[in-house]
């Protein structure tokens, strides 16, 4: 039977500050638990039920690890995901905010194969409960990077790197692409950051009926796909 | 100042019930109070500050009426829109339940000229506080009809309707579309209902570099935007 000094102990990973010191973070429900699994980063698997391989939880205790209102059955905890390469596509985010925009930017960046992400300091922490249930699983399938977004731009010398600008630039369906290129999503209300659109000599953006402005999630993604549309 | 009875009216309003009653739903929030304004379909608004054509109400029972974490500053007690037209384009929404996913497609709507949304049975109300909240306002632009989708397709016939589909179909960026046509997409769980696929001929699908599974936010965007390119 599972200890309470555990039980704290896991519960407090729900809080950024712990995530960050341990290195380690909980993963809740069964279909994270076991894409976790495949992945190799899970260090302990709970479970309300008893099963193989599964140190068994009750269900009150259970509730005290969670953050979701439904009661889940599994949790795993996993150790954070160290894959830190330059992938030939890779999105920057500067200073996305919302877990859901963040963890559905995961799933179509591995959708159209945007293997890498930057995470420009004063982004949703990647770790977040919400971030990693609407990644659906994309989220142990990336690299990523941290720090300043200008600082690393300026490494990449031999990408592309496009800002997006909801009204000005190029049209995204017009973009011709070389082999390696890297876009820029800014935070939800004020976009890309001043110093980075400074920096930056391409802008793209989505032609669009009316003047309506794009969830940020929606605009990455279409950018992300017409940009390897021709790659596939 | 205002009435107990009336504080009490309008929190009943956060329910789904009272306003299929009462036809009135509420909009929190400066940004969208003065959309909706804009749209006419405001009855009464308040406000926690003394202010011009605005109801006053203290903070703590303002916190009683709104919804959101943070307290504000201003609630609109609106008209439920009734704009039920059917333009070129059309998208039809097979029990779409989660309410960010619902206005960030309004929000899709409105940008790529679908301006009539079809909503069947067992989508989320789209009066609700956080669907309003998404979709930044584009809630108060579109045309919305309600009830059974296959009976409602049935009567499309000067209309292509394409249904969608994770794995199979046309390539989006293939279709060729003619003047009006409509998409249907499923719900986030298990798609378009089997009577909708059975009765639909022609589905369309986003190619992708690795089989990861797209928000059908994220979807219905990608194939909105693709299939009014050519029209802009």
């Amino acid at each position: 039977m599972i200890s309470n000094e555990k039980i704290k102990e896991l519960s407090k990973l729900n809080q950024k500050k712990y995530r960050d010191e341990s290195g380690l973070f909980l993963v809740e429900g069964e279909h994270l638990v076991s894409e976790a699994d495949k992945h190799g980063i899970v260090l302990e698997k709970y479970s309300i039920k008893d099963l193989d391989g599964f140190i068994t939880i009750p269900k009150e205790k259970m509730k005290k690890i969670c953050q979701t209102d439904t009661v889940v059955n599994q949790v795993a905890l996993c150790k954070k995901i160290v894959k830190a390469e330059k992938t030939n596509h890779i999105l920057i985010l500067d200073r996305i905010q919302d877990p859901g925009n963040m963890g559905t930017l995961m799933r179509s960046a591995v959708s159209f194969g945007f293997n890498t992400i930057f995470l420009q300091d004063g982004c949703v922490d990647i770790y977040n409960d919400k971030v990693i249930r609407s990644s659906q699983g994309a989220i142990f399938k990336l690299n990523f990077l941290f720090g300043d977004a200008l600082e690393f731009i300026k490494t990449l010398n031999d990408y592309q790197v496009f800002g997006t600008n909801v009204v000005s630039g190029i049209d995204v369906s017009k973009v011709e692409t070389q082999s390696r290129f890297a876009v820029v999503l800014g935070n939800e209300g004020s976009g890309v950051s001043q110093d980075i659109q400074d920096y930056l000599q391409q802008n793209i953006y989505i032609k669009m009926l009316n003047t309506e402005s794009l969830n940020v999630a929606i605009a990455g993604s279409i950018i992300m796909y017409e940009l390897t549309k021709k790659l596939i």
